[in-house]
């Protein structure tokens, strides 16, 4: 048996946010398959529900959830361990993904995973979908990008995420402390849930920030300025927003220095 | 006068990566600015003409275009020569965006802007869009965030554009060799005319590449493997490409060691 599988980044899950492409592949799909974890999985299944009934219609569309294996402990999260246990956790929700392909989908069916932001940054699907293909499905597999949130953020802020002619690194928070340097240029910091960034200011106190949190949904929220500056009010939004909805999801762009070129007016 | 500014990535131009509020962006622009530049001119002002021809209807728009002032030499490309003479460049190019506003847009006008890719990647419209502010043109500026050609690059390979946890160093060309390193993580290369890379052989021999050109265009090409192996292949497929259209636009991934999760088959 072949299954076709489609990757689908789908943005902020707002359905202005998907591209013509991601629309008429969702269109494609029998059967979508979704596990989501941890404390913001009843808002995205809400909104991923929301996301296919109006593209798909109340009845276009079938969703099927797989549970989530027992995640091994990883408190120490030193880097081996940590990397080892993700990577022994998506086995086996290719595992459970695998079953539920043999026995829910034809030999010529057609999967979907519809995946927040895009694909290509920060989502472990790909990886699943090739650990499932070693479980003994055979697929053929296509991705379709997606508006990613560090593309969000930068065109909130009307942002070009390069000086002339510079450079871009993307990074996460539990490597921002190791990795920061000026030389690197614009710094974006994805996951990073206790503003690792105050951390640099010793040794940095001219940094900028870029802030946005709730990406795409009704209650984003931006701040923008000096990192000193401006570090209070991004904490206390941050504790808004988490009691307001029951989680924040945030990202940020760090640079250097003035800024060399103005931003255009909002 | 106060005008509004939609600045809307269009991705690779095939009318499929549109997302839908760049569609909705679209209907409401009353006069499109354009400039384009070089070798790529002609091909891509006859995209952006399909584009708009196919989303707004054949009489549905209204382009004009702004001619580009005279470019000052920049041979040497030293650093602060070079940016010195973009953004004399960028502002020679601004008073003459201000002069069409002035002259063709009314009060409650909408300018947009068609943008390949993102406009937050490598791309000097918001640049010039914030200097056309600085010419008493008094602007509202919202940015439409389109599929990027890394983004696009990250797909048709289907990738992940970061190792489990990982970084991602986005450069040019031009800063390839000075700012490459191992733990920089994958470092994706844009606007490199040369295929730089080939230069890092003699201290990386083991480096993995995933190239692309043309991306979302009829004359995509697609190469990967271990950058030893595959570096004439690239080459031949360049001059091919070069041959046929007259120019080619291509950007590749480098990632050092082996692939850390395997792709998923396509």
């Amino acid at each position: 048996m072949s299954v076709e599988v489609l990757v689908i980044g789908i943005g902020s899950g707002d359905p202005g946010h998907l591209t013509g492409e991601a629309v008429a592949a969702m269109r494609r799909v029998d059967l979508f398959l979704v596990a989501d974890k941890g404390e913001v999985k009843g808002d995205l299944a809400t909104l991923r529900t929301e996301l296919c009934r109006t593209v798909l219609g109340p009845d276009g569309y079938r969703l099927v959830e797989v549970p989530d294996p027992p995640r091994g402990p990883d408190a120490q999260r030193d880097t081996a361990a940590y990397t080892a246990g993700v990577r022994d956790w998506h086995a086996a929700r290719a595992e459970r993904y695998a079953e539920v392909v043999r026995r829910e989908v034809g030999p010529d069916g057609v999967v979907g995973f519809l995946v927040w932001g895009d694909p290509a940054f920060y989502d472990s699907t790909l990886r699943i979908v090739a650990a499932v293909a070693e479980h003994g499905v055979e697929l053929r597999t296509t991705v379709i990008p997606g508006i990613s949130s560090l593309q969000l953020l930068a065109a909130r802020h009307r942002l070009v995420l390069n000086g002339v002619g510079g450079s871009v690194h993307v990074t996460t928070g539990r490597r921002l402390l190791a990795e920061y340097r000026v030389d690197l240029g614009d710094v974006v910091v994805m996951l990073d849930g206790t503003l690792t960034c105050a951390r640099l200011l010793g040794e940095h106190p001219d940094l900028e920030i870029f802030w946005g949190a709730q990406l795409g949904l009704a209650d984003e929220a931006l701040v923008a300025g000096r990192l000193a500056d401006v570090l209070d009010e991004i904490r206390r939004v941050r504790l808004r927003l988490r009691a307001e909805r029951g989680w924040v999801m945030d990202t940020y762009l760090l640079r250097s220095g003035p800024d060399p070129a103005p931003r255009p007016p909002g």
